[in-house]
């Protein structure tokens, strides 16, 4: 690293006027703001990317496949040989469940919901041992459905060897918050989020689903490569779910690990209001429902009371709805003061956001794109540092944001 | 201006990398989030400031006096002369007036109110001329205020040759939403806001204050320096109230010139949400209370229909309650990327906003220093572009954000 003096500092402010001027595509002393490419198109619904090479992605479509992309021939494939058990859509009878949005119908009739594939991550040695890791919703004969975990190895088109490394049962009805954003840590494992499955709170058990250490939902758990359990992960105490990492998740989708600290950051959907961005800790409680950064969808729900369990707060969390989604840490060269800054998504009015940390503090947060809004999945970095969003659309593409 | 190769923007980049490494602090890749520092202490809820020099600045106190104050030797003397109508605060009865939001007293009894000096500008010929323009808040003798703006002589610490320029007649009691923000405009002329003085929706005569051509108040004008109409103002038709140049305005403080385009924009108070930015036109209608981008205090207050009035949209409205109040484009060298930024105070929360603009477009807006939050009146920049802002507080101070 350089190391510089503080005149060279002056000096750095001093280039970055003078050079301002001469990239300013105006001739105005106004910087430019970040622009955004087209890379790829007609993507049904694409959920995350991972990058097997600088130009090469996975991408995993929530109403499709998984597919292997090159972004700069523009070239596709679909993956073959993925389980059967996928539910692309759910195909429900609306009035036989109780959602506590959608109004009853009389007759019932059956309508389509978003499932499919969720996140992609490749083995950090997937050059040597062709391991993929997959999260998607698995469904049943009686066409309940569930979050599954899987990894299989990916050679050229085709996926083989699958091997199945959790499945959040039950099996259910339930609608949305399926979670599945997964990450590695720095430790090699594979860090990845379950929703808790419902959509109302009116609908919770007696002690809530993502209170109860029993439960597989509602949680964040980690496990080895393999879904073996490791020996240091925290004890939640006689009958607790194996796996468990940290517990009282509502719906959280995005999680990322910090490229310099190895922390591990994830979003979180809250009800009314009540978005979250969370720093994730080995047996943390992050309080669904029992404490909240929003309100309830039921006015007149009463959450138990659990004083005696301890709650974890958000690091920060939003006044207004965004429904945070995939996030990822920018540690690109093209946008220098962005560097180690989270970059959100949001479904919620297709928002972009870029929060600047310090350590456990968030100092900004900035929303990009006021006049250019896309509803965005994910936003993903390349290995050479280059940013992508994919967006939620029937007509789903991968962005590439550029200065 | 210089005029680069797009090579040398990649040039740029790469230095920017390089030397973005030897600027940081704790030796990592992270930029340095902007710093604050106190320079001065001690003041009675400053308003706002105006640059007699690069050090030496003319401070409003709306809970005390004008005063001139050097930045750097922090030497400050209290400017005398000052007409003695000012109310530097407002005794009230309270259950005399309805203001739709106090719980009424019985008995009655006597509070205080903020009122006092708002807006100091100097003029673009103060070396010459030394006029200085004033707004505040004028008391007559049966207790009842308006605003009022003047212009004065100001030789060393005397105030001389006091005129009158504008008083948003009627004195009412009225609270609140005096308006007071002032600025020059690059034809000379004094821009200022007039605030409509209701606090409650529910208090709106039938035709509204804002929207009544005829009423001073909800307004902003365009006066020359000496108190006279110019030519070209907009005509609102017979009997319009003399000056006007913009209507429809609630609760407008902050105002202020774009640097480079000459453009006039300002900030709006909603009342629940509604806060907004404004790009100053010629002759236009904001709308208030016909259309807002908030909701009304009283949930059955029904606008008149005036379906006849073309209204112009507001540029930006927060969906959270910011309250917004004077704001400054940034033009200063130490923050590059900053140039032209709306520098954006918020009171509520204590927030405090940048925002990127092309042209009448916002592009993104940054709430910065999260977690070192403080009630904010005012951001100011230096003669040399040094950024500084006032905070509403009864130990005000003048904080120097920098790099």
């Amino acid at each position: 690293m350089l190391n510089l003096s503080n005149n060279f500092c002056l000096l750095y402010l001093v280039l970055l006027l003078l050079l301002g001027f001469g990239c300013s595509p105006n001739k105005s002393t106004t910087p430019t703001s970040p622009q955004k490419e087209t890379i790829i198109e007609n993507l049904k619904r694409p959920w995350s990317m991972a990058f097997i090479s600088e130009d090469e992605v996975i991408v995993a479509e929530k109403d499709g496949d998984l597919l292997r992309v090159n972004l700069s021939t523009k070239e596709r494939h679909i993956i073959k040989g993925f389980p059967s058990d996928l539910a692309d859509s759910i195909m429900m009878v609306k009035d036989k469940f109780e959602f506590g949005i959608f109004p009853k119908d009389a007759d019932g009739y059956k309508t389509k919901y978003n499932a499919g594939i969720f996140e992609i991550l490749i083995d950090p040695n997937f050059k040597k041992n062709n391991w993929i890791y997959v999260s998607y919703v698995s469904q049943n004969e009686e066409e309940k459905s569930t979050t599954k975990v899987i990894r299989a190895k990916l050679i050229e088109d085709n996926l083989s060897d699958i091997q199945t490394l959790f499945v959040a049962t039950p099996y259910s009805h339930g609608l949305f918050h399926y979670g599945g954003g997964m990450t590695f840590g720095n430790d090699g494992n594979l860090y990845f989020t379950i929703g808790e499955r419902l959509f109302n709170e009116v609908l919770e058990p007696e002690i809530p689903v993502a209170q109860d250490l029993k439960d597989k939902r509602g949680k964040i758990y980690r496990l080895h490569p393999d879904g073996s359990i490791p020996d240091d992960n925290p004890d939640f105490g006689e009958g607790a779910v194996d796996g468990m990492f940290a517990v009282g998740i509502r719906a959280a989708q995005g999680i990322t690990k910090h490229p310099e600290t190895g922390q591990i950051w994830f979003s979180e959907h809250g009800t009314v209001q009540g978005d979250e961005i969370n720093l994730l800790e080995k047996g943390a409680n992050y309080g669904w429902p029992v404490i909240t950064s929003g309100k309830f969808r039921d006015k007149n729900y009463q959450p138990p009371n659990m004083e005696e369990r301890t709650f974890t707060d958000p690091v920060w969390y939003w006044l207004h709805t965004v429904a945070p989604t995939g996030l990822t840490f920018y540690s690109g060269d093209e946008f220098p003061l962005w560097k180690n800054n989270l970059i959100v998504p949001g479904l919620s009015r297709g928002s972009l956001w870029r929060l600047t940390l310090d350590g456990a503090t968030l100092k900004s947060a900035e929303e990009l794109f006021l006049d250019d809004r896309v509803r965005t999945r994910k936003a993903a970095v390349s290995p050479q540092g280059k940013l992508y969003i994919l967006t939620d659309e029937t007509n789903g593409r991968i962005i590439r944001i550029r200065s």
